[in-house]
Formats: structure tokens, C-alpha cells, sequence
């Protein structure tokens, strides 16, 4: 077996993506530190872009009005400058100290990075699938985050249950009788969540013989001689057990976030969030700071124009554990023809009329 | 005599309206709670509009791109919906607690106002007129804050002398000369600082002898028997002395915020900060709160973002100050219509497609 490739070596390294980490980004820019940034979801912009996109946030200051998607986008644009690496579709799994001082992640996918300080933005948790409440689920059912399985046709022929209720399982379901396979729609109620037109289609679909539909839970699976998924136990609501074949089980109950591994980090917390000095937004570990919904300290609100000051500051901290011993002023970005070097941003002349 | 007017009566003041200030305004709105502005300058915008209205300001967050004078009107536009009264171009004198929990303001102007609650977001100070080095000048030079004295007419036939050396300066003495007055323009020097088209306009109006110029200080002064103004001496940079008459002395040095007379409300201070606890933003006095540059805690770095930060915790503090015993909630401007009632904005209806 071949060694692990080794880790990618960054100065900093961000957990997660929302407003918190994306302006994290653009503050370490502004002390010349460019960070990697890792998100579990296949996007930026954490809460505001997966739990209201479209919805208008009034309190953002100077924007008197602008969408969560809105809002992520602004924030990507203004850290693009310091050209931050993204890693997203990834969750952390772990975070360890190492003897030099550095820490080393690692996400579930096997990206490590090694990172001379690492700031944690990682909000509500990782945004993650919501998991099947089925005994042994991990090892037969399939969550997506993102996009389509790239290998749909190799489902053409074969019998296959997609589980879900609203316009992301419906079309999913939708591709695979397209690929050709005997597809069964499940859900635990007859009333689905999904857009007219999808319903519309799915009738036609199932008038049509191409889609099943059972409204039942899945309480059971069996394998065949291969150890392959052959067949669903799914329980209606009359109690009924039907058998059903199935060599594959996607399941899509939309996202939810779990602080999950975060919590096994050895970070001092406080009622499921991490403890963090207000004056520098260190954790209880040299050289990890956090930010965001994700810290607790004395008066501590969830509001994103928070996290955007805690962000200010963990950047002065992260650089002076990156410079032990170096002052680190304050410079305004509006004066300092440092900071619009760092910007990329034109300096104005200053001259006076004689 | 008669009594001072009965002083306003008010849930909250706000002294300044820097962006610290303007934003307060808007958090405390979004607890329903409106607030009186005051301000020693003709504007709101605090140093933003004052020191740097047209450059650029990059750090203001998810807004990449933005000049002082736009943060101004974006903050002011942000709190509109919740009418603050301003009261511009008032510098307040004394803060003073009632024995009933009140605060009572004053400003120089006279203008009184009785506030349940009080923040003090006064940034580096109020913006004063920088005054002449002059001694017992405060008798006879008069300092203009904004437009041109109503009553230029008034000095027609008159011998005037306009100290300064800017534009502002420059187009003063030109409405005086135009008003009919003899005008002598003053600086220390004779390089003077004002634009190309201001510069040759003085050169015209001296080949006309509309506007005499002497480079020298104001070093005394004469009265006449009524006790008015009744010439200056002038020393120029070889140490001579002119006697000038003049009725009246206009000096316009620009601007420097000064402290002042907040030092002595009796909140404790620390090198010339308010000492603040960074979770309440609560100042040593019950019922005053501050945020902005104006004050210092552990931590505090002078950004605008911060002042942010800030406003918003103390609004918490403020309305915990005025409903005691109520538990305030974090409510999300995006998802309550409570708020949004406040904002004077639509909620969204909710529904799902069964
Ligand atoms: C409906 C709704 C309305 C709201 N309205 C407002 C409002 O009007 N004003 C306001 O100020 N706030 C509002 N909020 C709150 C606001 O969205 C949050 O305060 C903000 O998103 C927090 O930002 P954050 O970056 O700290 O965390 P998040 O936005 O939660 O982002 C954290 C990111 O980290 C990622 N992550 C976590 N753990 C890991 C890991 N181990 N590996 C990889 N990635 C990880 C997550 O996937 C996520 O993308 C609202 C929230 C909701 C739900
Ligand atoms: C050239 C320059 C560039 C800057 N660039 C940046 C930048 O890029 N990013 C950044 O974050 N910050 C920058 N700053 C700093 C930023 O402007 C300040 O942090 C911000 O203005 C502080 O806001 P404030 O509301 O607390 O105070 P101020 O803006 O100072 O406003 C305070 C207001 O209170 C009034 N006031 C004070 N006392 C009284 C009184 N007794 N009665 C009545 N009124 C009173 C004053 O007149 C003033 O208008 C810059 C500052 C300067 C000078």
C-alpha cells in the first residue's frame, strides 16, 4: 500500500465556510496570512446560503437589506484579494497538535492539511445529510450532498429505492428511471414537499408504471450471498411489512448540522460551544482560535455582525502567534498603502495645493 | 427671566453620530426603541465624513468597496425606519443622572433632554472648530461650523480679516469682499493649501485690492470704548508688527475633535477611554452605556466593524436597562415578523406544496 501523500503545509487553515470563516479569510489577508478554508457543504456561505438564500437579513450593517446567498457572495468577493484555497464537500474530522507546534487536519475524504494556526468557524456544526433513523443505515444506504451519482447507468435494469419527499429526492428519483432503473419512491407519509411541477411529473411517472411509490418507513434490509444490498424491509402505515428488492437505498432527508467530531478535539467547551477568551478568541489550544456561532463568552449573541468582529480579532491573534514578538499595529485600509498592496487596490496621491 | 423650557423627554440618547452612534440608532430600533442623536457636527458620520468623505474604505464587511461619505448615508438610510430625531451641529456639555434613574443632557446650545437611557458613542471626541492660538481669543474671533454667517450684509463698509488657509477659509473672505466688506485674508504662512480655481481668484481680488493678504499671527488686540473689536496686531515672519483694523475676525483652522467635557461626567476612564465591560458595553454610571472608539476593554481594536459589534450588544443592555426583569430574546431580522413590523418590511409568507 502506498504511504499517505503528505499533508498540504499552510500557515492558516479555517473550518468552515459561513460568514464567520469566509471574513476570517479576508481579515487574515489583511496581516498577509492566506488561509485554506474547508467546508462539509459543497458551497460557501454556511446558514445564510443553505438555510435562507432567498430570504432578506436586515441587520448586516451599512447593507440595509440582503439575501443569505446575497450576503455569502459579497463576502467571497471581498476575500477573493488574498485568493484563499477552498475545500469544499469536506468535513473535518480531525484536528490534531503536532510536536512542532502545528496542527494537523484531516477530513473525512483524506485531505490533510498542516497548518501553523487554525481558526474554527464552524457555526451550528457541519452541515451533513440527514441520516435514515434505520438500524445498520451506514452500510447500505447512500447520502448525497451534492449533484447527481455520477454512475446512474449503472443502476439501468436493476432495482433501486430512493427515500425523500421533496424536490431534491423526487429528482433523483426521476434520473434514475431515466437511466433506466426499476426505481421506488419511499416516504414515511403519503404528502410529499415538492414544487407542482415535480408532482406533476411523478404522477405521470407512476400513472405511467416507471416509478413505484410506498408510504412507509424502512425498517430492515437483507443482503444477498455477495454481502450486496438485495431487498428493503419497509413497514406502511398500517403496520404492514412489504419486501421490497433494492440493490441500492439514496436516501435524501435534506441537511442538518452536527458539531459532531469538533467536540473530540480536546477543546475546552462550554455547553456545546467552545469556550474562547473575548480579547483574542483563542480556544483552550495554542494556536486555534474560533469564531462565530460556534464560541461562547461572557455576552456572546449569535448575529453574523458578531462573528465579523470576533473575526477582526482572531486575525491580530493568529498573526502574532505567526510573528511571536512582533508588535502588530492597527493599520486602516483606508490609509495604509501596505494593506492596498495586500488588496491589490490603487493608493490615492496625497498633495496639497500650493 | 423666564424657566428653561421643559427639557425632551426621551427612552434614549445617543451622544454622537459617528458610525458607532448611527448604528446604535438602528439596534436600539430593533428592540422598539427609538433615540434622540446628538452631534457637534452639521452632519452625521462622525470622522468617516469629516476626516475621510471621499476615500475608499475596505474592511467594512460584505461591503468590499466603500467611501466615508457612502458608509454615512448607507448607516443613516439603515436607521431610518425607525425616525431618529437628529439634533446636528450641538456639542452636549454635561451628563447628568436625575435622582428619579433619568439622565439629563445638556448641549452648549441650551437644548436639554431627559433620557431613560443614554449611549455615549462620542468616537476621538466632538468635532470643534480648532481654535487660533490666541490668547483670550474666545472674546472676539468667531469660529463657524458650517455655512456662512446669515448676516454677511452686516459687514458692509466694514474692515473684517478672515484667518486660514483652505478653501473654506478662502471662499469666506470671498463672500465677505463680495458682501462689500474690507477684507484682509491672514495665515502664518503664505503658502496657503486651498484649490487651483479659489487660489486664482484671491490673486484677482488682490490685484483689485478687493482682499488684502498678510502671512503673520494674530498676536493681540485692541477694543473700542463700547468694548467691540476694534483692530488686531498682526506679527509677520520678520517679527513686525501690523495694527489692522478690523470689526471682526473669522478663523477657520478646520476641525480637531476634542474630548472635552465628557472627562467630566464622572465614568470611569482609562487613558482617556470609557472603561467598558465588553459583554454589557455598561459604563461605570447605571442606566450609560458606550461603544466606539470612545471607549477601551480588553481587546478593543478602533474599527468600525467593531463599533458594530458593540452597538449591538449594548442595545441588549439598553432595552434590558429600560424593561428590567424582561428576558430579551435574539431574534433574526431575516425570520421575525415582530422585527419586521419594526423594519416597516413584509413578511414573507410561509407555505409548502403538498
Ligand atoms: C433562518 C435563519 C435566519 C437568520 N437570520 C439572521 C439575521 O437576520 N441576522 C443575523 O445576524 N443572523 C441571522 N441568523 C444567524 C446566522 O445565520 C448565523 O449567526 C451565522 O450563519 C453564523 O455564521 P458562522 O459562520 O459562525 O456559522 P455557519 O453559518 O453555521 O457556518 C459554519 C460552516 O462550517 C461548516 N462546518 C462546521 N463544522 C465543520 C467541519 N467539522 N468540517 C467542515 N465544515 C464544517 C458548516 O458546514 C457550515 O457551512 C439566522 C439563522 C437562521 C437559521
Ligand atoms: C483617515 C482615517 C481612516 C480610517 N480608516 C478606517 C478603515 O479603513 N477602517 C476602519 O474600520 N476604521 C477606519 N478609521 C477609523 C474609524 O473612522 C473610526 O473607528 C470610527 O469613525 C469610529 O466611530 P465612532 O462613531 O466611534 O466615532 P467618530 O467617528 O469619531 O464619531 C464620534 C462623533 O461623536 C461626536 N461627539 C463626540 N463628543 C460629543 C459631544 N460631547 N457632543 C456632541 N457630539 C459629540 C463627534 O463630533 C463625532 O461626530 C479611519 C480613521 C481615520 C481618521
Amino acid at each position: 500500500m502506498a504511504a499517505a501523500p503528505a499533508p498540504i503545509e499552510t500557515d492558516a487553515a479555517v473550518i468552515g465556510a459561513g460568514p464567520a470563516g469566509l471574513f476570517q479569510v479576508f481579515q487574515l489577508g489583511l496581516h498577509g496570512i492566506r488561509a485554506h478554508v474547508i467546508d462539509a457543504l459543497p458551497h460557501a456561505g454556511g446558514q445564510c446560503a443553505e438555510l435562507y438564500p432567498d430570504k432578506p437579513i436586515y441587520d448586516i450593517p451599512a447593507l440595509p437589506f440582503c439575501t443569505g446567498q446575497e450576503l455569502a457572495e459579497r463576502l467571497q468577493r471581498q476575500a477573493a484579494p488574498f485568493a484563499p484555497v477552498y475545500h469544499l464537500g469536506q468535513e473535518v474530522a480531525a484536528l490534531a497538535p503536532q510536536a512542532d507546534g502545528r496542527l494537523l487536519l484531516e477530513t473525512m475524504g483524506g485531505t490533510r492539511l498542516l497548518a501553523r494556526t487554525v481558526v474554527i468557524a464552524a457555526g451550528v456544526g457541519a452541515f451533513v445529510p440527514r441520516a435514515l433513523p434505520v438500524p445498520q443505515a451506514e452500510a447500505f444506504v447512500r447520502y448525497h450532498l451534492d449533484g447527481e451519482p455520477a454512475t446512474l447507468a449503472d443502476w439501468a435494469g436493476q432495482p433501486v429505492a430512493v427515500y425523500g419527499d421533496d424536490d431534491v429526492a423526487l429528482e433523483r428519483a426521476f434520473h434514475l428511471a431515466d437511466a433506466g432503473a426499476h426505481v421506488t419512491l419511499l416516504y414515511r407519509r403519503e404528502v410529499l414537499q415538492a414544487a407542482p411541477h415535480n408532482m406533476e411529473r411523478l404522477a405521470a411517472l407512476r400513472a405511467a408504471g416507471r416509478i413505484h411509490f410506498i408510504a412507509g418507513q424502512v425498517t430492515g434490509h437483507a443482503l444477498d450471498a455477495s454481502g450486496q444490498l438485495a431487498a428493503l424491509r419497509v413497514t406502511d402505515a398500517e403496520g404492514t411489512e412489504h419486501a421490497l428488492p433494492a440493490r441500492l437505498l439514496l436516501a435524501w432527508l435534506g441537511l442538518s448540522p452536527r458539531l459532531g467530531p469538533l467536540a473530540h478535539w480536546g477543546l475546552a467547551m462550554e455547553r456545546k460551544q467552545l469556550a474562547v477568551d473575548a480579547a483574542s478568541f483563542a480556544t483552550s489550544l495554542p494556536g486555534v482560535f474560533a469564531v462565530g456561532d460556534v464560541v461562547t463568552y461572557p455576552g456572546k449573541r449569535k448575529l453574523i455582525l458578531c462573528a465579523f468582529h470576533e473575526a477582526a480579532l482572531a486575525a491580530f491573534s493568529a498573526a502574532e502567534h505567526l510573528r511571536p514578538g512582533e508588535k502588530i499595529a492597527l493599520q486602516y485600509t483606508t490609509t495604509s498603502t501596505h494593506l492596498h498592496a495586500l488588496l491589490g487596490v490603487a493608493s490615492p496621491q496625497h498633495g496639497t495645493a500650493a
